[in-house]
């Protein structure tokens, strides 16, 4: 193998631009000549397989260059529009969304507590800081907490999810484990899941279409993708025979041990009703499979008609042969809800059910990564711990909170209205989450053009749009979709009021697209 | 299978402690009668057999009990000692080192920017938060990061790294990855590298002892471990003939294709001298061996006649044939240095001669986790970028760091110095890290008794000196050690005032051992 790019340019650095090392190398070209160069040992042809086919488009190839369009623009290179707007990732902060006040504060007195001292700062807040404290080691967010989390977060999470639920007495801090995000969370609970080869593999069932991280993690460990389709002509509901079909047409390949159900759902918005997970843990429990809840977005419910069930409360709710049975374990986020610190990787995952055996093996798993950051697991404390009616922080916070929960649910309206008035695109209500997934309906002419250049016609779609407006959109073959019909994933997440300027250029590219390739 | 106790501790906390709920469930004991419960999809049976093979002794049983023990003080029981000091765990914060200032005035204010306005910070600190602040989504630290790290760090590393090897324009910023830890970015490198089945998986060459990641890493991840002793008599130095040995024992069962090096060594202490360096750096490029460089304590050199050489140096130094070719990643960490900030969680690792599209893989591999925590960077950010002599923090930040140096030098060389004194143990110099790995010279009858309660000898030891002096040290067994011989890892992170009552109280220990068991 030739000397690869980078070896020249670090090789000509060092001879060109360093005269301390000059001499103690032999010039480039001779070595290019004589052709000596070893075999590398790590290449595209020796890497681990499972690896390289992991596909992960949240941060694709579109997102790869949506970023060199915003570094030429600040080059000053011309372009057809002035900003590169990313709606591709649910970065609420990246797009402007400011943060909470009270949280920061908290986790700002625990980084520096010499900040205890100053009036400036709430009682309240100082009284979580100096409480988080205590229950670290030395009394510092500098040492390691217990790879399951620091217990008194732990404790606040329990108290948050008993009365999110209604339910008192119902969560066992042991069953709580706070995690670097949820993706950390998600990955380990699949590690431990996947056994076996060949048709006794363990197969995974994901929504499609699905958030990446599902189907990656299940590439990355070998096991099975069972896909079921959501419902895109009734907003993308999860329908039981569906499951059974999905569920029976894999039993032959591999077995299907895991359900994996993201709600409110990404990409696609929904919020499944009560009744609809009732029967999602009856199919789970006929079919002896372990249920896994993405209730990230459980702060994110703006339709009027829905509200957001917890799998863990339906599960309680119907009782024996339920509650003490099916295997459950669901996760949430600091990266979502009104809080949006994506930065901070913060979350939580409630186990229920697991065989005890399995859990020290778990805990036994996280260890080995030694614990989330401490400022993660400080600000979730935050997150399920809020000032109460009597704190002084009290009013500020929930009026931060609300203008951010208005403002999306605003958002997720306007985006589906102003998608459902284009020519060409239909979009379900966004019921939650922070997502729209408009199907578009291509001309055949744009469909051949994009398979005669090797694209998924969305992705050929998404790039035009891209390349014309700034917006980075991800294509729905990213998120996966039934043979024959084109989405892309937007986010609900840019400024108000940008959002006019952003679906006036999208329409006029739209328009244009739909002309130029309508024959 | 029947109830599990949490599934019984579940049931009846909701039976018996909310009436709203228990209209809905039958009894507990009917349940149990009629033994219905359905067999559970996760067991110890079903669950992944990679992960259950893994071991992490750092944080195993004797952790687990000195916790326990910990809890019992708390709660009034009577012991034969008053605190348990954690002397497992290199958690320098937990043991009581202080914060350095100015490091957590840059990451308070990054949290919390109001503080900007606050005359009370220094305008150095302040100069970086904003720096920082400017390269995050938004300006905030709430936004994700590029996969490999906000890029304002990125480029400060490369510029501690050219410093550091006094080796001007050697560093390529997209050579650096930002991650959670140093433990994220040695399993993210070990997962490219594994492949194949049989004699062709993938064999990674880890010194014995070892700092446990490694083997739980490639026991997760199915591939094979190559052990290598590093050679007790000569303080832990690294063999190049045995590296050639173990290497020729591994070729019929596997591919050995990495060669993992931790310098300065855990649990060892050990500081490899650049000829050593220089010798295993040929013996990789001879065998094909991809090279891993654990260079988390590259600040933590203590021994007089001893210096931190990083593997890039004198691999540039080697020149041509090797500069080119030799694959390397090395990784440091906030964890460790005079930082200590292992709730961080921040980290970084430089790749050197990769291949361009094994590169790409390994970028898209990152990205599944989206990005390391934002403050666990910005805390990096402070070390690879202190003060420097004209501003208003360096003579703070210098009397910090060299306080916390200069203490820990202190505490390895009296730890080395105890442990000779005490009959029955022997102990290498401790000239970097934050360990001693003394060797412990068990007499035969304690052997026995160990063996009778299926315990390894050290393990035994470890548990009878938890329960006796309250210090929590790890095994050697957990590091693995020659057959025959039995050591343990403690740190030398001890408050030094309480070093004298603690090795007091360890010979005590030792000496009733020892008489106990001698006939």
């Amino acid at each position: 193998m030739a000397l690869s790019n980078k070896g020249i340019r670090h090789l000509s650095r060092v001879l060109f631009k360093n005269p301390a090392v000059n001499f103690q190398v032999a010039s480039l070209s001779t070595s290019k000549k004589n052709g000596a160069t070893a075999q590398q040992v790590l290449t595209l042809d020796s890497m681990n397989p499972s690896v390289k086919n992991i596909e992960y488009a949240v941060r694709g190839p579109i997102v790869i260059r949506a970023s060199q369009l915003k570094q030429e623009l600040a080059d000053g290179v011309e372009k057809p529009f002035k900003e590169v707007i990313f709606s591709n990732i649910g970065d609420a902060h990246a797009m402007g969304q400011q943060y909470n006040t009270f949280l920061r504060q908290v986790v700002a007195l625990c980084v520096y507590p010499e900040l205890l001292n100053l009036d400036s700062f709430p009682e309240d807040a100082k009284l979580r800081a100096r409480r988080i404290l205590e229950g670290c080691g030395g009394n510092s967010v500098g040492a390691y907490s217990a790879s399951s989390g620091i217990d008194v977060i732990r404790q606040d999470v329990t108290k948050y999810i008993e009365e999110r639920d209604g339910i008192p007495n119902s969560c066992d801090v042991n069953d709580i484990f706070l995690s670097t995000g949820a993706s950390d969370g998600v990955v380990a609970i699949l590690k431990l899941l996947v056994a076996g080869e060949g048709a006794s593999r363990t197969g995974v069932m994901i929504p499609i279409p699905q958030y990446p991280l599902y189907s990656a993690s299940v590439a990355e460990l070998d096991a099975a993708m069972v896909p079921y389709y959501l419902n895109e002509e009734s907003n993308w509901s999860l329908d039981v025979d569906e499951l059974q079909r999905a569920y029976d047409a894999a039993a032959d390949s591999c077995k299907p041990k895991v359900l994996c159900v993201i709600n409110p759902g990404n990409p696609t918005g929904q919020v499944l009703s009560y009744d609809n997970i009732v029967d999602i843990i009856k199919f789970a429990k006929k079919n002896s499979l372990f249920l896994m809840a993405d209730e990230v977005y459980q702060d994110n419910v703006y339709a009027e008609n829905c509200a957001f069930h917890s799998f863990k409360k339906v599960l309680l709710h119907l009782g024996e042969g339920y509650m003490d049975q099916v295997e459950l374990v669901s996760f949430h986020s600091m990266s979502k809800g009104y809080m949006g610190e994506c930065g901070f990787r913060g979350g939580y995952m409630e186990t229920f059910n697991i065989n005890p055996g399995v859990k020290e093996q778990l805990i036994k798993l996280v260890s080995t990564k030694l614990c989330p950051p401490i400022l993660g697991q400080a600000a979730m404390d935050v997150a399920v711990n809020p000032p109460q009616p009597h704190e002084p922080s009290y009013e500020l916070f929930i009026k931060e909170k609300n203008d951010v929960l208005n403002s999306l649910a605003t958002k997720a309206k306007l985006t589906a209205k102003m998608f459902n008035q284009t020519p060409g695109i239909t979009c379900n209500e966004v019921q939650g989450a922070m997502y729209s997934f408009p199907q578009i309906h291509l001309p055949a002419a744009a469909i051949e053009e994009a398979e005669s250049k090797n694209m998924a016609p969305d992705a050929f779609y998404a790039f035009q749009l891209l390349e014309n407006t700034g917006i980075c959109v991800v294509p729905g073959s990213g998120f996966g979709q039934k043979p024959g019909t084109y989405h892309f994933r937007m986010t609900i997440l840019p400024p108000t009021e940008k959002m006019d300027s952003l679906f006036e250029s999208f329409r006029k590219f739209h328009m244009e697209f739909l002309e130029k390739y309508s024959t």
